[in-house]
Order: structure tokens, then sequence, then C-alpha cells
């Protein structure tokens, strides 16, 4: 393996680094902060899309496909929404090239084909959408709208990291259209449940619903809900978010419905979406030294199978054994590989596999035969046990739920071991600056504190638990009441 | 159902329009060029990408993703194709938007963010592609890398057409390396296997598989193998592309690998990709004047159940008979809809399932119920029968094979009845201008006369078939010698 060893502890952002590169996941591309995802990287998050994409439609939505580009006419419309995207925005201005008379060989915009409207390339497609939503809505009849689209979206980004920040990510987003205020709220209420019961229940990363304070929400929503999970560095990373549009949408584009009792009134929305940060996600909370590790559900290959053997004639033997085992672990519903390349020594596949996060490593030499057992080890806890063939299959189903609650329960307590409630401004540093973690700390509910303590220590308030306990306390910067504790963390 | 009907004969181009649009399929958005997939038709395109992506995946190739942009640079590289693509081409030029001081509230591209080189929206990607391929591949053992990707690219067009010619469209591009200039050769014959076998096995579309006249061919390749399909109109519509580029892109990227031998030498490749272009041809291929048809295979609906009651007594009786009859089906692998609006009567709800092309209806009444039977009706013949309860479930699974197999043979027997031979330029022209079919004819091989036939008569060569046999003629045209007839159509 050419993996460059960094430790976690000597350098995270250097281990993260190596560890996209090695295990094949990402890379970065010729096109400044946009990322190449490698086919081993794209398998996960493959394997991530159709989960989600199933719980998606279990809730009653169905997929559709909206226009890349949004005219800035209609980008403009939301105001809010525009000024927060606006920065960050590519712009096509300009639809063909032609030969540039000065170079030859070389291209030109064609000052010619220059756009009489520039396009934006969509940062989010709640415009695009809302201004096509205006023709389907004309009753109550016509709602709720339960769409998701699966897209690539581009967000200018100056400072990019493979998966966690890059110019371009893909995505889905859901758009909602919903006749009450009621159910617009409960719509984006349960789309949070569902991030959060994919995180936890399929990434094995346990994280905190809450809502997000003014300062933090996303550009014309009334209220952002989130789920937020913490690495192992201790900082937090934002996974997902639910937006309770209220009405701005519908009012910027002027959609309107008319009711049971044919009053006019305008239509109530949400959005909400995850990206490919989730895979920043996956591996940060998850993988080792040694690299990569994968819960069971998310992993493209539970169980590689390595021949130790010496002859032919004993490659031929296991060979023949692991076919029969390999059908078995595919009829329990295992994604199994056998990796009898002959150009590399087990112990270079071991170090591979290790890095490439496969869940369960069988190994199976001339000895293991006879005794008609084989090597398991397991990723997760790097453990190995002499397994009887007759109980192979059972033990290495037995052991993927095993390792996928093992992976959830660690990321739990390192949780739990990071997080602390914050009762004075020295604690509160203490915590964000040294110990590198959650606090939890009593705040007046203002942006300016909020900045302020952002300043301070770049540490933000991830968001205001929805299970936050009713407590009277002060605010730990300006000493002001306050009614319950927020999270405050260092983020991603 | 506020289905305007124009039938086929009247008008095939705005019959075509009409379905798309009250099938629910696709709707002109507000960019220019640029559709919205509305959930109905993005259903039927999911159902594709879901078989064709295990057909790839069955034939070893796996999934990535590289970047929406491609710096101008790159994009010039491969000379042929920056030629071929350069004219319609979106072009990103700012990557910011400020305030416009001269228009409050609006925006404008902001001057000082304008880049330094222009970044081309991916037409096609094998310019970034293969300039990330030359930093995978050293030697012989770095090949082959077999790679799809699942994407949106942008053409611009200035007349286009909901599916079959749109600025902006959903594909697949697979790009494959190879060390052998023989193996890519196979691999590009073996996509284009895939794609006919997609074609006819799950469309129900009957396709001729050919090779492109160098004037049709893909702008960078040695050879564009093709699909052709026939529409009930009698014009052709390319289904799907295969290119032998052979070391062209290589060369252009420096792609160089070590040979077994130690040898350099320029990387082999392939490129082939269908688009949502398929969603056109399935239309225009089995759909009637009621509205769409859909095979079985890729229906997202395969049964809608309606129930015909008076009393709301009725309705219950009726319903618990179809929970179990659903479950049944379901069971049975079938997606089954049971229509149980209140809002609309049985022949608004017939004539909607109609349109939307779902392959068969089963309408259940109270005299129904009495008898133990139901009504079933095929979308395809339109015929009715009266099924016993016993049998249905048997019935109907069975249907779902026949009426696969009835549209493709349908859509054989069209393609006959609308192919002829021309052995003279009278008959040529009648058989393009008049009868509206594929000609078989002779032609001299050369582009010149190939552009001169497209002149005078606005059909093109849509492709030299595979299965050609050797046949002494001379060309319909020049009358020099050939040996082979080609296939003429006008096309979309």
């Amino acid at each position: 393996m050419a993996f460059e060893k960094v430790k976690r502890e000597e350098n995270y952002s250097e281990w993260y680094n190596n560890l996209v590169k090695n295990a094949d996941l990402a890379e970065h591309s010729a096109v400044k902060g946009c990322m190449v995802i490698k086919p081993y990287g794209f398998a996960i998050w493959e394997k991530m899309q159709q989960q989600l994409d199933k719980m998606f439609k279990d809730t009653g939505h169905q997929n559709a496909y909206f226009p890349l580009f949004v005219p800035k006419s209609l980008f403009e419309k939301e105001e809010k929404n525009a000024e927060g995207f606006a920065k960050e925005c590519a712009v096509v201005t300009h639809y063909r090239l032609k030969a540039d008379p000065s170079k030859p060989g070389r291209l030109m915009a064609d000052p010619d084909s220059k756009l009489e409207e520039e396009l934006v390339v969509r940062p989010t497609s709640e415009a695009i959408i809302w201004n096509t939503y205006k023709n389907w809505i004309q009753s109550y009849r016509d709602l709720p709208i339960l769409i998701n689209q699966w897209a690539n979206v581009v967000r200018w980004e100056m400072r990019t990291r493979l998966f966690l920040r890059t110019a371009e990510f893909l995505w889905q987003e859901g758009h909602t259209a919903h006749a009450t205020k009621e159910e617009a709220l409960e719509e984006t209420r349960k789309m949070l449940d569902v991030y959060a019961e994919f995180a936890e229940e399929h990434m094995a990363v346990p994280v905190i619903k809450g809502v997000k304070s003014e300062n933090e929400r996303f550009a014309g929503a009334d209220d952002t809900y989130c789920i937020e999970g913490m690495m192992q560095d201790g900082k937090a990373l934002q996974m997902g978010t639910s937006h309770f549009l209220g009405q701005n949408f519908a009012k910027a584009f002027d959609v309107k419905f008319q009711d049971r009792n044919s009053k006019l009134d305008y239509v109530w929305a949400t959005s909400w979406g995850v990206s490919t940060r989730l895979m920043g996600a996956l591996i940060m909370v998850h993988s080792d030294d040694e690299g990569l590790v994968l819960p069971p559900k998310l992993a493209p290959i539970h169980v590689v199978i390595v021949p130790v053997y010496k002859t032919e004639e004993e490659l031929n033997t296991i060979s023949e054994k692991v076919a029969g085992i390999k059908k078995e672990l595919e009829k329990a519903g295992l994604s199994v590989k056998f990796d009898n390349r002959d150009t590399h020594k087990p112990g270079f596949k071991f170090a591979e596999w290790e890095l490439k996060g496969v869940p369960v490593r069988i190994a199976i030499g001339p000895r293991d035969l006879q005794n008609n057992a084989a090597e398991v080890a397991r990723r997760d806890t790097k453990t190995k046990e002499v397994i009887g063939m007759d109980n192979l299959v059972a033990h290495v189903t037995g052991l993927m739920d095993e390792i996928q609650q093992n992976l959830f329960n660690r990321a739990m307590e390192l949780r739990s071991s990071k997080t602390w409630k914050a009762d004075s401004w020295e604690e509160f540093v203490d915590i964000v600056e040294n110990r590198n973690g959650f606090a939890l700390a009593h705040w007046d509910g203002s942006g300016e504190t909020e900045e302020k303590i952002k300043e301070m220590t770049k540490a933000t308030i991830r968001c205001i638990p929805l299970d936050a306990q009713e407590e009277a306390g002060s605010c730990i910067l300006t000493g002001k009441p306050s009614s319950r504790r927020v999270v405050f963390a260092k983020a991603y």
C-alpha cells in the first residue's frame, strides 16, 4: 500500500485528505474546487442514494428533474435567498465558442453569442421550482406537491475540501408545497426525522436534531431544522437540513391557491437536502489510522475472502471451498469479493482491504481447510477469530449487525465523552478551544451575542436541540437570562 | 381529461407535443431550451436507468462522477471534438453576482469575479475524463478502465423539442480505456449490443445496428456505431451511439502506458451514451391517439384497478376484494394502483389511465363481485375480457409478457411495412418524401454524395447496417459502384 500514514492524533486534517485519496474515494480535478468521485467512493454514495430514495418514496415523495440553469430574473425574486447565494454563483454569459483569431488552435467565447439574460448555475433550486409550481397549482386539490430531485449544484468556494466543501457537489433537494402552515411544518419535521433515521440506522452516526439560530438559517427560510454529528476531532458537521419556507417563495413567485372555501391564499413550502458531504461525515466518524471503516449497511463489499497459499494446487483447493462459501454468503444478502490476485501477497491484500474499510475479512489457508475452519477478522475492532466452516455463514451474517451496532455505540460514546455543560465563560472557552468538543451552554438568544462568541472562539451555535429541556440560566457571554441550553462547537 | 386530441395522422408532431404534455411527462421551463421532467415522466426514465445500470454493471462497469465544468484549455485539446461542439457550448465567465447599482433589487455578474479561464458546461466529458485518466494510467496493469457516469449535459440548441432535442438533457456516458485496439473495438461493439438488447427487450423497439458514415460520426471518434429505430411516422431516431475513439484522446491528453514488454504506447478508448431522448423514442413508437402506451418492463404502474360503484357500501365491498388482488399481484412483482378517488367517475379514470399508458386496467363492479370475476382491459389492443377471480392474477401476470411481445411485434411490422429497397432515384425520392420510410439504397461511399442527397431530400444515411449483405450495385445518385446497401431516412 502506498498509504502515507498520518495518524489522526498527529494531524486530523491531513489524515482525512490522505484517507480520501488512498482509499480511492475522490480526488481534486483540473477544475478549481470541483472533485472527481472515484468508483469506490461513488459506490458508497450510491448505497446512500438508494436507501434515501427508498425512504423518500416510502414517505410519499416522487422524483422529478428541473433545469440546471436559473435565469437571473428568477433568481433575484426571493430577495433573501438571492442575497444569500449571490456571492457564490457560477454565471453563464455566452452560448457558443469560436476560433480565437489571435491564437491559432484556441477558442474564445463568441461575443455574438452573449446572452440577453445571464443564467445562474443552480446553487439550490427553489427559484426555478417555485416558478414552475406556479403553473401546477390552482386549487387545494393540486396540493400537496411532494417532489424530490437528485442533482448537481454549484456554490463557488475558495477554500475547498473533498466531499466537505466543493464548488460542485451532488445532492438531493426535496421541494414540497402545502395548503396549510401546519402541514408544511409537519413535512419539515418529518423529513428531519427521515434524515436522522438514515444517519443513525444506516451511517451509524448519532445526530442531534435541532433548529438553527437566525444567523445560521437558510437564506429564504422561516426556520431551518438540522441534524448535527460530531466528528472524531470533536468538531461538528451539519449533515442535513430541512427548511420551513413559510410563504416566502409563494409570495416571491405569486403562487396562490383556492382553498376549500374558495378563498385565495399563498402556498406553504418546505425544502430539504443532504449531499455528498455525508461521505465526509461517514469517513470522519468511523475511520482509523489504518483507513476507512464502513458500516455494513453502506459497504459496497461486505466480506473479502483472501486465500493464503504457496502452491497453485493449494489455491485450487481453497478456491473450490471459497466458491461454496461465497455463494452461501451472497444468498444471505451479502456482497462478497474473492481476492485471488496472484500478483500480491496476503499481507498486502489485508492492508488494502483494511484501507478500503471492508467490514469482514475471511482468510483461508491449507491448515484452515484441514481444520475445516477459517480466520474471520473484523474491521471495526481488528479482532480475529477462527470459526468452524459449519458456522461460518451464520457467524459472518451476525457480525454485520454487530459491527453496525458497535460503530454506532462507539460514535455515541465518543460524542458523550466530548460533550460538556459550560457554566462559565472560562469553562466554555476551555471546551471549544482545548478539549475540542460540544459545549452545552446558555445563550441570550441574540444574533449579536452569537456573532461575538464566534469572533472570540470560532465556535458557532450548531443548533437549539429539539429535546432541550427548559432550564433557567444565564447567557455564557452576556449573563442575560436564558431558558435552555444550546449546542456550541467549532464546525466543518 | 383535458387531453386535446390531435390524431397521429392529422399532425404527428402536434400529437407528440400534446401527448408529452397531457400525460404529464415533461414541459418546457422558463429557461430557453431546458425542460422540466415531471414525476410520471421521470418514473419511466428511472426504470430505464435502473435496467441500463444493471446491464452496465453486469458487463463489468463501475459508476463514477466527473466535474460539470471543463476548463477551456482542456476542451480545446482534442481538436475535432472541440470543433464539433464549440458552436453549442454554454460558457461560464463569472463566479459571483452583486447588486446592480443602476437597478435597485437587481443583480449583475460582478466584473471583479471574471474568471481567468472560461469554463465550458460539459457537452460531453471526454476532455475532462481523459485529462483525469492521464494520472490513473501508467502500466497495462492499470487497464482496462471501465467507467460509466450518469449526468446532465448541455448542448445549446435553437430549435428544441421535449425529450428529443433540449439544451440540457440527462444521459449516461461510458468512458473506457484499453491496452489494445482489439479490446477497445470489442468494447465498442459490446456496448452497442447492450443498447440494442435494452431497446428491443425492454423498450420493445426493434433497432438496426450499424456504423455511421464519416459525415455523421461523433467529433473525435474513428468510428461511431449506433442503433436506429423507426418512429410511427416512418422517420428514424438515433437511439444510442458507441464510439471507437482510437488513440485520439490519448494523444491529445498524452496518456501513455507501459505494455507487458515495457514499451510505451498510447491508450485506446471508447465512449458510449444514451439519453432522455430514449423517452421520445418510447413515446413515438408505441403510443396512439388515446395517449401513451408503455411496455410493461418500463411501466411505473403495471395495473390500475378502478372500482365501479354507486353506494359507499358497494365501494367498501369492492375495496375489500381489491386489497387481496392487489397484494397477490404485488407478490407477483407487479406495481398496482387502486384508483379509489371519489372525485371522478370510472369513465374519466379509464381515459386518464389510458392516457398514461398503464398496460392493464381491471374494473370491478357489484355484478363482477356476484359473478366472482373482473373486467380486464389491455392498453395495447384495447380489448376487454371478463376473467374469473381464481384465474385473475395468473391471467394478468401472463398479459405482461404478451403485451411486451405484442408491442415489439407491432413495431417490427410497422418498420417492415415502411422499409423498401430503392433502385432508382425516383423510387428513392418517393420513399423518403411520399411514402415516409426507410430506403435501402446503394451509395458510392463519398461524403459529398451523402451531402448532396441530404440537400435534395433531407434524408441522411442513418447507418451502414452491420448485417448488410455484400451486393454489387450502383449509387442511387451518382451511379458509381457500391458493394452494399445503406439505410437512408429522414431523422429526428
